[in-house]
């Protein structure tokens, strides 16, 4: 894996930016200090950025300076803020509620996905595709009101416990990216969750969890339709997909739902590309961060390097790290850059 | 025209309404004081409406009390914000660029609905129907990318008048509904539009005219498609529908943007019904409003009194009127409830 500094714009091209940060860090006390921002990150490139790109942000009188209001930041979820591994969060979610709905539906015992899903044969699961995956999610996810959902979705993240650290998903949130997220609204930013999950799947969690509003989650979504029932008005949810928000479609979202684009960007996987590509390309400082997951003992890891495992959730490619080192966004090793990776850590 | 009082909770059933808030106006000092809120608002119901529900939602202790944080309101734009007659301001937009374009379009001359446009043929523009309308939108709203498009409307807003007041568009907010705007956001409210009008032409102006950021903005859309273009990304607009926020979609494009019910919410059309029916089968204090255009002098009358034209742009049927005295939504009286119509008034 090769690392490159984030370049900075042409007044400060003559400085090294982590020289720069070093001094902003010194001067504000960041190196000595024990409650200095960002405690769970070491010293190092990644935190620098982020240090340096605030700064510059919003130091008035900076030709770099950027209004509170036009302070947009973007972050994927899964892989960026929580784990991914060993399958998304809503996937697991899915999979527990075929489970509890086989006695509606005993047909499910006889037909794939559902069979190995019961089976708990997931490459049976995986084998069904795409569209055995989407199977899925309309059985699981469709056929309610909007409020039935929440209040399914708000009950399974009482009880769900992640399989290998064996605490609900809702401790798992990365003690890090919470430090970035509160240090970047203290900056006057508006953070928001720009996510291939299901937004309804994420809403009731993210205030909990980030400290992010429901207007300020951006995610993939099924149709909803209005109905009046026994003069009750209510928004079914229809088995029909709405928006995907992943790839290409996280700039659509982006502008659909903000209107605005973003100056900073954080994601983990060839999801997100988009997302930072879209942020970068525009004028004045930007921060584009990628989370590289390299810590098999406190975590997972796979991706670009020798010896790590690809995978199915969240996928980051070499052309991903190539167009990350090209373009100066800056990666993220879990490794060395946090000292503490969840919020429930001890 | 029949009107209601709106209804009470049952802790404060035995008192009247008017009565109630009469007592909140004289102790907030809002009956005699010059500076008292909502200046450009008679004496009346309506007004009075407005002081009571913010009362009762922002006393803490109240068991009406809403933190600032789910204290939502939504408004229509065209007609409840500003003008939708003689014809929606997007429609002015539309028929402009056509114009402006025949020149790259030379078959447009002999090529309906064009043809009536160029002529100024109305009749023959509402002849062609939901498809020419449609086809006016896609030809003159797609095409280009997301900035292109935002420089266009943009620059229409900077020289494009109103026929009936020659004023430009952007000075006909209704200063009673921005004193409103301002007045619910002094109480923590966050205000949204919410509106049949495409989200990319207003957004360029509802901060100016409304104070409304464009992440609060809710509106009709058409798709966009990332593209990379000399390695520039970009947001191209598709001769394609996305979604339709009018009606029926407006509950389902509330939920899917803002995630929460609002508590309040502002229309004066058929087409706001159901985001009021929405707002109002929450529970807790709500509050619903219709402007009603009965100042053919200072504006416009149109709708469900007698010796009133029905009309093809907002249309207030009397099935509407019926359905707010029967729920106690307010009706806002221009013609009484305003002293003043536009902020640029003298």
């Amino acid at each position: 894996m090769k690392r490159k500094c984030i370049p900075l714009g042409s007044r400060l091209s003559l400085l090294c930016p982590p020289a720069l940060a070093l001094i902003l860090l010194i001067a504000t006390g960041g190196l000595f200090a024990e409650d200095g921002p960002l405690p769970s990150w070491n010293e190092g490139p990644a935190k620098l950025a982020i240090i340096d790109f605030v700064a510059q942000v919003t130091t008035p009188g900076s030709d770099r300076f950027v209004p509170p209001a036009d302070r947009i930041a973007t972050f994927d979820n899964d892989g960026t803020l929580w784990p991914e591994h060993p399958m998304y969060t809503q996937l697991a979610f899915a999979l527990d509620r075929v489970k509890a709905l086989v006695p509606q539906h005993p047909e499910w015992k006889t037909t794939e996905p559902f069979k190995s899903v019961l089976a708990g044969d997931m490459a049976g699961v995986a084998a069904s595709g795409e569209k055995g995956i989407l199977e899925l999610v309309m059985a699981t996810h469709a056929g309610m009101s909007t409020a039935e959902f929440e209040q399914i979705v708000t009950d399974w993240f009482k009880t769900a416990k992640h399989p290998k650290f064996d605490r609900r998903y809702t401790e798992l949130g990365y003690q890090p990216m919470l430090e970035l997220l509160d240090y970047l609204r203290d900056h006057g930013f508006t953070t928001y969750i720009v996510s291939g999950g299901g937004v309804e799947f994420m809403r009731p969690m993210t205030m909990e969890v980030y400290g992010i509003p429901s207007q300020q989650v951006i995610g993939s979504s099924i149709k909803t339709e209005y109905q009046v029932v026994n003069d009750k008005p209510e928004l079914m949810r229809k088995p029909d997909v709405n928006f995907i928000d992943d790839k290409a479609g996280k700039p659509v979202g982006i502008n659909q739902f903000i209107g605005k684009r973003p100056i900073a960007a954080f994601g983990n996987s060839d999801g997100d590309r988009q997302m930072l590509e879209w942020t970068g390309a525009g004028s004045g400082a930007r921060l584009m961060m990628l989370v590289f997951h390299d810590d098999a003992e406190r975590e997972y890891a796979y991706g670009p390097a020798e010896g790590l495992p690809d995978t199915k959730f969240g996928t980051f490619s070499q052309d991903l790290m190539d167009e990350a080192n090209n373009k100066g966004w800056s990666v993220i090793g879990m490794k060395d850059d946090w000292t503490q990776i969840f919020t429930s850590d001890q």
